[in-house]
């Protein structure tokens, strides 16, 4: 029952929640990457291709980047959890006295004592699965990761590059023949990635479970700051190297 | 004394195993993500002048991201737990009965029956704090992450632009009047940024406690997987725009 109240809690619209969570992080970091180096480019007056092709490659590159590493992160984390689990199974077989100590300290703590603290410590250590959780759970505090490293990574990557595509749209459909200017271009990436963000931190809310203006209002003011901190970058480097 | 055990167990060298985690990855995602700016750019032939300025813009516009949005995705999480605690705590003063049942359901598959489960439930019942703190590990298995978000983010931002810098160094040092060629330039670039790598994965294995071995290759390749699919996007992409 309590598992079954857990899940309807998790999910939102037809995705487990935990998926939600990926997608809105890889779309806030694919995006505001992305539209950081439109920003520099633009800083840096460096034409439309060099937008394009930079930031194209440092999509795809980034984006495989990003969710290589949210991968490994994740395994990581499950194979650390198993590791101790492995460790505390050991323990359990080969320290059984001072583990057992471990269950009554831990036991006391929470206002056991007399005969029925021994008989508590009784139940728990007569069973090797309950005493190692036990073990996890109070004295590591570790609780398993349930997300699957190749869901987390695949979602991630799709959000990324998706929504990291936002910023470019302008550039890519407008092309270079097009003689619109740089800096209208940009302002249309602008408009298209404002509205990238505040759809991705309006969905950030339902992750966090907290006010949605904030949430959008956070995630287009970090957003804002990235691309001004690129574009400021590239303009005094154009005074400098150009 | 369990509390003991587990500070020491997660101290390498000065740092607090945590905050090493946050140099591992902001290093990598660091490196990778400027490799691949460079590579990207080398592949398209776009002068050293746009390497390093869209190098430097994409470093700190993306670091400041990557932390920021570290610093909010922690302090959701520690908010997330304790937004769950506090419903905990009303449902422990609300639903009492219901959350007792909830108790005796833990233990009873604990391997509790009788009588003395009945005292076990009473006994974790009678203390507010160890009920609500029995209902998070067991039926929400939730534990509270211990990482300020501060910290974590100032890490991450910090190891993000020092190793993230690195690519870029021979471009910044050998400077547009150098005369040395773009494909030497690119060369020292690969080198620097592989022994940059090399250093990462080798922490990053004590971070996993796995063989280090192991985590430098695979950190090496991630990073030349990145960076050849920049070099590739931005060669093709010259093809086709320039």
């Amino acid at each position: 029952m309590q598992h079954h109240e857990l899940q309807s809690e998790d999910k939102i619209l037809f995705f487990k929640k935990e998926y939600i969570s990926e997608f809105v992080y890889g779309g806030i970091d694919g995006s505001i990457t992305t539209f950081a180096v439109v920003a520099g480019a633009e800083g840096a007056s460096l034409g439309i291709s060099v937008v394009i092709i930079l930031g194209l490659a440092n999509l795809i590159a980034d984006g495989f980047s990003m969710s290589v590493g949210n991968f490994i992160s994740t395994k990581a984390s499950r194979d650390n959890f198993d590791r101790h689990k492995a460790r505390e199974y050991w323990e359990v077989d080969n320290l059984g006295a001072t583990e057992k100590e471990e269950i009554r300290v831990i036991y006391e703590a929470k206002g056991f004592k007399g005969e029925l603290l021994n008989q508590v410590v009784e139940v728990i250590t007569s069973d090797k699965d309950v005493w190692v959780d036990t073990m996890m759970k109070e004295e590591l505090e570790m609780t398993k990761d349930d997300k699957t490293p190749v869901k987390t990574a695949s979602v991630t990557f799709f959000s990324f590059v998706l929504v990291g595509s936002i910023p470019l749209l302008a550039y890519i459909f407008a092309g270079l023949d097009s003689g619109i200017a740089g800096a209208e271009l940009f302002l249309y990436s602008s408009i298209l990635t404002g509205i990238a963000l505040t759809i991705v931190g309006a969905l950030k809310s339902l992750v966090t479970e907290r006010n949605m203006l904030v949430g959008i209002a956070e995630t287009l003011l970090l957003g804002g700051l990235a691309a001004s901190l690129a574009y400021f970058v590239g303009d005094v480097l154009e005074q400098v190297f150009m």
